[in-house]
């Protein structure tokens, strides 16, 4: 029922934190792991990975199952490189936060076997920490974890993986790459952006260290907690979903216009009043 | 050194913590309330008040300090409907959002008298919880507390408010009215607004109950905290402080502009690691 020996390429956050969920509820029988020396030698000592290589071709030899946890556009680019030393048989799957892209590279790269041999996958959990050393191995408990095939059946091993995914809290919920792209645009890339304007704005408007600044509720602290999340990841994310991330973007200008003719009118109440009932439908 | 007899007009959140807080901590000899019965029976029955009065002008009579708690254009309101019945030797002072509308309206009633008979005040606590049952006599531990006096100096009775307000456990600051309503409309009104637009759009895009709505982490959950608060305050908010709500909400729509154009370019990570540096010095 588990796999066999697991390819863990990329030992950051989302990475660590697969590693040390397969081996506690021993999903995995051997878990190799692929990155840097240093962060080899920590998840060795930690006992998330029993071996590993610097090299993603290397790690992934005669792996059954190989997850990509680094940035999207990193994860893309490592799926060329292991492409031909990765066995036919073995099921590649992901982390990564934008679908699309990756989709598209796997169709390129495999073809017609693409649908069978790849089955990209986003699991709604992480945050604005990152590295190894956050890493948990409850970090899956309870998320969402995306899983949107090239086909329409899941394939043996693709179910396999699903149940993996079932294993360790998660719950799966299938949808198409397109179709994740337009709503995480929506839902998370959007907030990630506002997030970031935010502490742009108040840069330029009062200065960092402007002893103003303290003049605030623990609402900022919330609004600008995604602001301090990893450069890199979003660059990538941005990249790789920059279209839908626009829209979602003119939208917010679009409703933030509106909103602000609106101050000090009568519509302005119905308008916090339909935003109330949405955000707590969302908590429930 | 405590007051002898302080009346809290309004028991909210900020009024009932405010309350307890004082009673707590003996800081002062009696406290009248002023609320709808059924309020001034709950805080009755909490140990909150002394006695109460549902008329403003009623419950004020004798008292040595005032402070309003309700919505900010509501203690506009209510300052006016205490103003002949309040002593003259006595303090008034309010906890609302804004300042510069409250301090306007002091000068408007009380004229050379206001900068002694008024301090307006803004304890930079609370949350998007509201009401009686959510007060607590730790609220304002740890806050900042805005002081907008309307001289230069303090007066005795100025003082020992500011003293008895750090006896509660906050800490004050003392700034203009203008000044503290153009940096909160940027650090706690922007955000506010940022939040509900932020429902707004994804009701508009998605739609309530949409499935697909699962699918986000949990910051979007901090970035909706905010919208979930009470549409009342937020309206005499927006009221009261328009025009410095509209400059920080057109900033923001060129800020989101701008980041849109970067998307999936050079400039874009820069943005990024800018933003994260202001983020993470608010939050040390």
């Amino acid at each position: 029922m588990s796999f066999r020996r697991v390819a863990i390429i990329g030992l950051g956050l989302m990475g660590g934190s697969l590693a040390l969920a397969l081996r506690r509820a021993s999903l995995a029988a051997q878990i190799v792991g692929c990155g840097r020396r240093v962060r080899l030698d920590q998840a060795l000592a930690l006992g998330a990975i029993d071996g590993g290589d610097e090299s993603a071709a290397e790690a992934v030899r005669d792996c059954d199952l190989i997850v990509l946890c680094t940035p999207v556009e990193t994860s893309i680019r490592l799926m060329g490189e292991i492409a031909s030393s990765v066995a036919p048989e073995a099921l590649i799957t992901d982390v990564g936060s934008t679908k699309l892209a990756f989709a598209e590279a796997a169709r390129q790269l495999f073809g017609a076997a693409a649908a069978e041999r790849v089955l990209p996958a986003h699991p709604l959990a992480g945050s604005e920490r990152s590295g190894l050393e956050n890493a948990s191995a409850e970090l899956y408990r309870g998320c969402i974890w995306a899983l949107t095939p090239l086909a329409a059946e899941l394939t043996g091993a693709q179910r396999k993986l699903q149940a993996m995914i079932e294993a360790l809290g998660a719950r799966t919920l299938a949808i198409s790459p397109q179709e994740h792209d337009r709503v995480l645009a929506l839902t998370s890339h959007l907030p990630q952006m506002l997030s970031t304007a935010l502490a742009l704005v108040l840069e330029r408007a009062l200065g960092e260290g402007n002893p103003a600044l303290q003049l605030h509720g623990s609402g900022l602290n919330s609004m600008l907690r995604l602001a301090t999340s990893d450069p890199v990841m979003w660059e990538q994310i941005a990249t790789s979903n920059r279209e839908q991330i626009a829209a979602a973007l003119e939208a917010m200008e679009v409703e933030l216009r509106q909103l602000r003719h609106k101050l000090g009118k009568a519509e302005f109440r119905a308008e916090f009043e339909a935003a109330r009932r949405l955000a707590r439908s969302l908590r429930d």
